[in-house]
């Protein structure tokens, strides 16, 4: 079977397996989940959580609900994280080594394997139990890291002709922090974070309470 | 006017600024803009992206579009980003310094006013030029910051005392980056970015590359 996911229910794919994440912790363990009580717990409506679960081959039980520990694999296996998968780091600045201690990453099965940064003060050593490698080594690096995915979190202005380097090395998912709009060949998946746009949503809801805002 | 703004056109609000502040870079300045280019350059539809700007009170010109300039005016406004506002750190370890510096969050109007860390080493210093308070100096910083936004960025065990603490001393709007669910009183408005979710994103493409989703 080979359907095409809609990228919004790929989207939304990561917030269900969290919410049965959340159902599964061993004493009141549920085994089964109603659409109702999925969409509740990942902030969805329920129509569009049944009709999300129904691109994985995965219907439920009329007035049973989804097996949870069918469904979290089922999920697994199409987010891709039935094995470990490589994260490669480009930058060991302050952001960079955040995020390769972030314990979010480890605890869903992606392994950050290596750091790259052009500060030859860093390059050779170990940082947080991750080696920082050259720039010239990203091609090794790369062939030695099939499928992996590659983490920008360099400062902007150069964040751009690293991302040329490492598609050029053969990287094809590409996860930019840094600010501003990367350009890559059209078959290299690029997902950028905005830290801001958090932040901006906030201050709606600050504004409001300050009744400075028309809403 | 105060009408209600769903909150998903609030969660667009920050793309369509985003989308309006690639327009106006000074040469080829364009003084208008379509639904239709706006809804392009902000990745959503164009009856939707009218849509959400009536609810600013813009509707445009037909055949002309909207007043790019007038349009990012309703929306800094809307945003509650025609001043400064002020964002506290919650934690001064890797995560929160990378946040300190992120230049993304000085560009729309954020200001970090303070790293707050229970560490006697780092209390009391500047790390890259932001104080480091203790915990006991919550409630004096609340007071002086209203308004202000507070971002967790501690360890995940200590993360719900932290987000208690704050609360307690009058935060409202809280940013979590710690992975795991935080709960607050029901007038606190807390966001959480799980810097996980993207890269399972990223991995379901990968894994289709490689041929193993049935996608």
């Amino acid at each position: 079977m080979r359907r095409s996911i809609p990228e919004a229910t790929v989207a939304r794919l990561p917030l269900y397996l969290r919410a049965l994440t959340e159902l599964d912790p061993g004493v009141g363990f549920e085994a089964t989940v109603s659409s109702e009580r999925l969409a509740e717990l990942a902030g969805v409506n329920a129509a569009k959580v049944r009709k999300d679960l129904s691109y994985l081959g995965s219907y439920g039980t009329r007035g049973v609900g989804y097996d949870v520990a069918l469904l979290r694999f089922q999920m697994n296996v199409s987010l891709g994280l039935t094995g470990e998968r490589a994260v490669i780091i480009a930058g060991a600045g302050r952001l960079g080594q955040a995020l390769a201690n972030y314990v979010g990453f480890r605890e869903r099965g992606f392994r950050v394997v290596a750091m790259v940064d052009v500060d030859p003060a860093k390059v050779g050593s170990n940082l947080s139990g991750i080696p920082v490698l050259a720039p010239d080594e990203v091609d090794q690096l790369l062939a030695a890291n099939d499928g992996c995915i590659v983490v920008i979190a360099t400062p902007e202005d150069v964040a751009q002709g690293v991302v040329d380097r490492f598609v050029a090395a053969g990287a094809s998912n590409i996860l930019n922090f840094a600010p501003g709009v990367l350009s890559a060949p059209s078959e290299v998946m690029v997902r950028n974070v905005d830290l801001g746009l958090e932040l901006q949503v906030l201050s709606f809801y600050a504004a409001r309470k300050e009744g400075s805002v028309d809403s």
